[in-house]
């Protein structure tokens, strides 16, 4: 058995079983195992960063890791700003780079770059096998890595030659540790916190945002008058008809201190303490009060809904009901506005969708007025690298198992960055239906700049504005095999939501905005 | 003041005057000091990689470096792989990074990344200004990084706040400094090869396969009977008439040993011996034979048509007229073959047009076929990683001054990496023929996988093939501001390429073969 085939081997055997791949000379071999070993469903994209942002998506979905297939160290630079947001979501991907053969490294061929030292600013993981012997036990390790709770980015680089030698074997798949519990201790004191405290501002992340560990959240905080809040940015949210109708830290600085100004006590559920995505003169940069004391009941890799199972009984806390969000809105009308394309949104999205969210300023007022939608999945843009959205839709379409309809709402300039997505989304007939939210500039940026003090002259415009000429995506969509129609109004955005939730295939709506 | 006044000031002091952008938060104040002080063009790229292939192809044409104005670590991964690409093509780049404020980098927010361990990578030169007074300072030492001979990439990361901060001052050019000229006893040393020895191929690379300096290589080589080549790869070099005809080392690993397997002497003139792209088991990874003597004249950084001067006098070799590469081509008819592309373009191509040659594995019989076109330069892919060719052709056009034709030859699998260049092209109304070569598969993986063994199955097919479903070349074209239209045969493509030379304008030609 060569390397590359006990790599397949390992991946199988370790339930890697989906292979997100945009592969080149030095991954033939591993083409060619592919070929020979069934049971790896093999997904290309385009471009890296449409493979390494689909893998991103995969994991939010099936909760296990995929492995990509990149070539060399250029192909995996292609692919670090989506592996970057797979960082800061705490999604668990394998990496598997082919890169030069062991002895022809030292050639230095117009390829040759320094993949470790590329993979290691986007990883959690990082090692490189010297020979076909040592293969499948290095994969069995990233894979133990990948699946380390909550997940994590491992990259595993194979040598040319250690794919097509000869000795090789598969290795069996290595135990995965249990996430811990939060001591009960520190239970007894954020009880403690939580009884005596006014004020107290209980922030979820992770884990924490799921199913039932909102719910004893909320049990917990309704005990003694808490407040619930997530972070700004998250992998994965439950959201919708049963669920509680949690908002976030906002975004921008002035509105995120403005929304934590009564909060003296914080307790944090696998959630950072908010910071600024930026610092900005004269502002305070960690978005919360100075006086404000910090209490961590779970760790981002401890198990949240145990530890909060945990703070509930240590509370007697009693059960309570949800919140009402009120009846699901209706459809809204006329010209489209952030809160009309919202409730339009949540008024026909079927029964599990899944929200693909990188909508960037136009979402901000999304979650309001969605929290009497349907139960659905809402995934958002982690690491602040624009161009997740289209590959994180197709890829969490495949991790749903094809069977749940995904809603991408999508930035127009951010959607630029990886449009390549959406032929993906043909090839493998996913049912995506993407909204690109076409404003034609890089409104964020308009903003910030009028923060910087001027209204911006032809240069800065130059920057800043995406109307000359103006992108048509229906054409760009209809390019790459997606159907497409353009709406601008909320009635057309209704018609054509409705009509692609129908169907077993992706579908493009370009809103004017 | 501030220290982004500074560094606009600093680069146009050191003849910097145009900046590829795609700029974020990070970079406001950036972008307010390029809107209030005049002088600096700055194109917009809607994706990094664009952007910093266009600095690569400016670079090539205008012979000084461009900055480039990137958004923290993940921009500048963004834009890593075209950055490679220059750092082999050793083009002189200025990328300005902007990073989170030095005070705010503790905070781990969420779009922080090892900035400065990714651009390590791909550059000559790495620093992070750490005040606003040091900005200037950094940023002089950064162009003359660039500036070095033959040209380097440079990268400056500048902190949010070291752009806002007053105190900062611009600073003068720094002197460049000048190449050497390969030193007497060498050049007597070669001497003696070419007059002594039998089986003597003087290879060619950067500076050496420009104007002047062919022609001095002709010179020395025919004066004893010496061959000419030049390495597989190269950033720039002047062919068609008055031209001498220059072949490459050919890329296939055999190919290349049987065409090198003559040599005995190889004389490098700034190039490198070559190697292969990659190993294959059993195959020699050096792409010349094991006894064969190599003897260096000048190294990449030295000044080659210096030193081929000094060689040919100390030869005393006499004046020889260029070899007569015949009759312009004619344009071809019926359907498309590589050949009869490469003659079609020849017939076509105005006087002083650029050829920016990301055509992979349709293109590697274009050489013979184009050395009796008229005087023209053409540009490759030098370091391997594909996504090249749009963005290059893009900024070559613009450091020509956009006065000189464009013709891109463009494999369709690499122009997917990289298609959001064409909106840049629309947007500068850019004069570039893009001539999509549509096989509709990543062909030369086809052929490396059938090297591996097998026919592939159902799977690899699935890795290799791009015609499930078809990209529309003319649909994304349009869809981005760029006219186009589709061609099957070669009559088709002349008069297309006839028409869109005689429009200031860019058109793209998708060429189904």
């Amino acid at each position: 058995m060569n390397g590359a085939e006990s790599l397949v081997h390992t991946l199988l055997k370790s339930d890697v079983d989906v292979c997100f791949a945009n592969p080149g000379t030095s991954e033939m071999h591993f083409v060619a195992a592919l070929d020979r070993i069934p049971g790896m469903r093999c997904v290309l994209g385009l471009q890296e960063n449409i493979v390494t942002g689909m893998a991103d998506g995969y994991f939010r979905m099936a909760g296990k890791p995929a492995a990509t297939l990149l070539h060399c160290g250029p192909g995996l630079a292609n692919g670090l700003a989506n592996l970057h947001n797979a960082r800061r979501a705490r999604s668990g991907v394998v990496n598997v780079v082919g890169d030069q053969a062991t002895y022809h490294r030292q050639h230095d061929a117009p390829l040759t770059a320094d993949t470790e030292g590329w993979a290691r600013g986007a990883s959690h993981w990082v090692r490189t096998s010297m020979s076909a012997a040592q293969v499948g036990a290095d994969a069995a390790v990233a894979v133990q890595a990948a699946r380390t709770a909550p997940g994590q980015v491992a990259t595993l680089v194979l040598p040319a030659d250690t794919a097509w030698n000869e000795g090789a074997v598969p290795a069996e798949a290595l135990p995965v540790p249990t996430p811990s519990v939060a001591d009960p201790l520190v239970v007894r004191s954020i009880a403690r916190v939580l009884r005596e405290k006014k004020n107290v501002l209980i922030l979820l992340g992770g884990a924490a945002l799921r199913g039932e560990a909102q719910a004893l959240a909320w049990r917990a905080a309704s005990a003694h008058g808490a407040k619930l809040l997530s972070e700004v940015s998250n992998a994965r949210m439950t959201r919708g008809q049963g669920a509680y109708p949690l908002e976030r830290v906002p975004y921008p600085t002035d509105a995120a201190l403005q929304a934590m100004s009564w909060v003296e006590h914080l307790v944090l559920v696998n959630a950072r303490a908010p910071v600024g995505f930026f610092a900005y003169p004269e502002k305070r940069g960690l978005h919360y009060p100075e006086n404000c004391e910090i209490h961590v009941l779970s760790r981002f890799e401890q198990d949240a809904e145990a530890s909060l199972r945990a703070l509930v009984e240590e509370l007697g806390a009693p059960a309570v009901a949800m919140p009402d969000p009120g009846p699901r809105p209706e459809a809204a009308r006329g010209a489209p506005t952030p809160e009309g394309l919202a409730r339009t949104v949540a008024a026909l999205m079927p029964e599990g969708a899944i929200i693909a969210d990188e909508s960037v300023s136009f979402g901000r007022g999304f979650f309001k007025e969605t929290f009497a939608a349907p139960a659905h999945d809402w995934l958002q843009l982690t690491g602040g690298a624009i161009g997740c959205g289209m590959p994180l839709a197709t890829g969490a379409a495949i991790g749903a198992g094809g069977k749940r309809r995904v809603i991408n709402l999508q930035a127009d300039g951010s959607g630029m960055y990886t449009l390549q997505a959406l032929w993906t989304q043909a090839r493998e007939k996913l049912p995506v239906t993407t909204i690109v939210l076409a404003n034609r500039k890089y409104q964020i940026l308009l903003g910030e700049y009028q923060n910087v003090g001027a209204n911006p002259g032809p240069t800065a415009m130059g920057m800043l504005d995406l109307g000359n000429p103006t992108l048509d995506w229906v054409k760009l969509a209809n390019g790459m095999g997606v159907e497409a129609a353009q709406a601008t109004s909320l009635e057309q955005v209704a018609d054509l939501l409705a009509q692609s939730c129908a169907q077993q295939a992706p579908f493009l709506i370009e809103l004017v905005i």
